[in-house]
């Protein structure tokens, strides 16, 4: 920590722009992040007539008398959709579709470097959540999952939790799920460093977005008693009598229940009074560095859990969280340790949710895959500054999507079975390949060297 | 066409049914025709804060405040969707949405390898003509353009004419334009060999189906009269005074468009009777080999011009034409000299038209392909087994992509302005760059060799 102590806030800043800085010249260099290429051979234009008429009618045919073999005549087993409307694209709010399409095609990059999947970024230019889960609906055929993204709450949980009930194929929104894995598996090893257990620990969660609310019910299916979770949003601290009840029951149900069941000491206030005492911080809020102050953390429990994962800025700089006596402190920035990072969790779980071709992602199946993050952790050894792994640690990626497809296939999700060897092995086989495929896109200057 | 008439009948069809068998041993050992990859750097995983948060947030903002600047920063104006419901595929009828997935994945490849497109295949579940309308419209915010594919007539037509009009990306039925533009190239050269004259010509057409109809609106664009059509269908030729008038005005009103306005000669009757006499057939009916007769040939004019182009088997042996008396005959087979094949257009067409952002494609614009489709042919000269260029010619296509663009911006529907040169050397790069990348990707095995 010391080394980035020394920095100004300017500095910071300065360092914090670079991103966006390289991003604005590099995104008109390459115009565009993906694109589609041959995966079959094609020796010789002949070679159309088995991919195309008249050849293909044989494996159209065999697919109309025997449905399920569209997983082997075609690459829907591997092919996910990243759906937005682009109404919450990362911090920068309801944007629109054409803008958010950046990120959906970073996101598809994502998915296919680190995990192997052929993602297709797709905005809608529609805000109406029953439209977007009727076209959802509709868009199945070609797909063998959906990755929702940047849909604003609170249609998103009712958009996933349709589609997960009314789809054949898995559904993901990844600012739920994806965030909840992550910082689930983050939690995990920091109790364990401090010596603490997720049944006993409690825990201020500052923000009631859907990252948050979907990290409580995921730590709450892995352990965590959610008696001992004090959730805080605008307003300050849910509980069961706020003056907006009506509002909350009617119109923000995931919240409502929250303010019903959590809150177990019956905690009044806002965010100094939630943190008061207890063991972890869970914030997921409005970027700092102002937004959590230093002597609310040190009123925390001894050994204080920190995460403070808002964008760019995370909620209090690390540095003066662990001046508040914070013990471990987590944010979603890679420059500083403990980077929790969605990137670690979507990459692998859809890899083994379409390996053993799961027709959803349950909750465990998440839980699974944080479990699995914090123990390629642990493995190497955990400290203060080293919670979860990096993306940089390829390894994670096959070793989550073999604990995803083996929970799949435990509970009954998954439509092919095999050992965990074999899904490890197949698994790495497919991410292997994305990577040196890239590797020789470059090489070989299909991809073009970035221009100093 | 000496040697293909020692082959029996079943020789022939032993040998058209080599591709399907190959299809049926090939699509279940690649498991799918296209795959996404990067198309920018990855140096190290940090570029990842380039491509993804926080750095692209910079290009998102931007699109935000310049909304055109969404075809600087993304792929979206190289991206194609291939949109079918699955209701007319190939010659199988409605087979489904995941059964009509291998040939638009075919397409996807034909197009990225033809024509430099990357197209993602997208098949909808659903019929309803509203829906899809309704459906691509949404589906805009991520495309360049979108390609039909193989829906049912008669709403197809509706759908086409409909998103023409209401969406801001070009929009493409193949079956229709493609059809069109392929088949028109092959007439205009077609006439020239027997010295005659588009505007003079008389044309009789079998199948009055999604195909047909198109193409009768681009000849008569191109210069042909339409009182010198003559349109069947299974009910006989078109006509005003037809038994099902009231059926064709209310639920076949292109079709009706043909019976009130085509057959200037005022003939009855039915496919021998609309053949009688005529300069040129075309048909686009049931697949033969018996679905014309020798005879009906032998009554129509001199030098007769035959095109039979069902799949897999035309109308008519093209040497039993021959033998009736046709001067030059063209198929929709590429073991038979003059195929008509889409393959030829389609590609080129879009790049053409992505490479000057033009916001549709009209008529004059497929006309514009036809044309220089034919003139590549006849630059190397034309004659009665030469007609149209093949696949392997691939000159065709950047030259396609100048003519179509260089229309696009003499008709004001092109966003960008540029010389016939730097059009054609822009689209040549691009095609060129598909089929070496697909080459490398062979070369280096990340696409395997097939099996013996």
């Amino acid at each position: 920590m010391s080394d980035q102590r020394k920095l100004t806030k300017e500095e910071l800043i300065a360092k914090a722009n670079k991103p966006a800085e390289d991003a604005m010249k590099l995104h008109p260099f390459y115009r565009g992040k993906v694109e589609v290429v041959s995966k079959c051979c094609i020796r010789e234009l002949n070679d159309f007539a088995i991919w195309y008429t008249p050849g293909v009618a044989a494996p159209c045919r065999d697919i109309q008398q025997h449905p399920e073999k569209v997983m082997e005549h075609t690459n829907k087993s591997n092919f996910v959709a990243v759906i937005s409307d682009g109404t919450r694209v990362l911090g920068l709010g309801d944007i629109g579709p054409e803008a958010g399409l950046p990120v959906m095609e970073g996101k598809a990059l994502l998915f296919k470097y680190l995990g192997g999947v052929d993602a297709f970024p797709i905005c809608l230019d529609t805000k109406d959540p029953d439209k977007i889960i009727e076209i959802c609906k509709i868009l199945q055929p070609s797909f063998g999952g959906f990755n929702l993204e940047d849909i604003s709450q609170p249609k998103c949980f009712r958009i996933l939790d349709t589609l997960r009930k009314e789809c054949h194929i898995p559904v993901w929104h990844d600012d739920q799920q994806g965030t909840a894995a992550v910082t689930t598996a983050g939690m995990i090893n920091a109790v364990k460093l401090v010596n603490k257990k997720l049944e006993d620990i409690t825990i201020a969660m500052i923000g009631a977005g859907a990252a948050n609310i979907a990290i409580a019910r995921v730590l709450v299916s892995a352990g965590v008693n959610i008696k001992n979770i004090v959730m805080v949003d605008s307003k300050g601290i849910l509980h069961p009598d706020r003056e907006d009840a009506e509002n909350l029951q009617k119109n923000y149900k995931e919240k409502w229940f929250y303010a019903m069941n959590s809150n177990g000491m019956n905690k009044r206030g806002g965010k100094p009074e939630a943190m008061e005492g207890m063991d972890c911080l869970i914030a997921l809020s409005k970027p700092g560095p102002n937004t959590i102050k230093k002597e609310w953390i040190s009123r925390m429990a001894k050994d204080t859990i920190v995460f403070v994962c808002a964008n760019p800025i995370p909620e209090i700089w690390p540095w003066e969280a662990k001046e508040a006596g914070a013990k471990i402190v987590a944010t979603g920035r890679s420059d500083f340790p403990n980077q929790v990072n969605n990137s670690l969790g979507f990459p692998g779980i859809f890899r083994g949710t379409l390996d053993v071709m799961a027709t959803t992602i349950t909750d465990e199946m998440c839980i699974a895959a944080a479990k699995e993050l914090a123990k390629c952790a642990e493995d190497k050894g955990i400290h203060e500054d080293y919670l979860i792994p990096t993306m940089d640690e390829w390894e994670v990626y096959p070793r989550e999507a073999a604990a995803v497809g083996m929970k799949a296939i435990e509970q009954g999700v998954a439509r092919l079975k095999m050992t965990r060897d074999e899904l490890f092995e197949k698994s790495s086989k497919v991410i292997k390949r994305a990577r040196e495929e890239t590797k020789c896109l470059m090489r070989e200057n299909f991809i073009p060297k970035a221009p100093k």
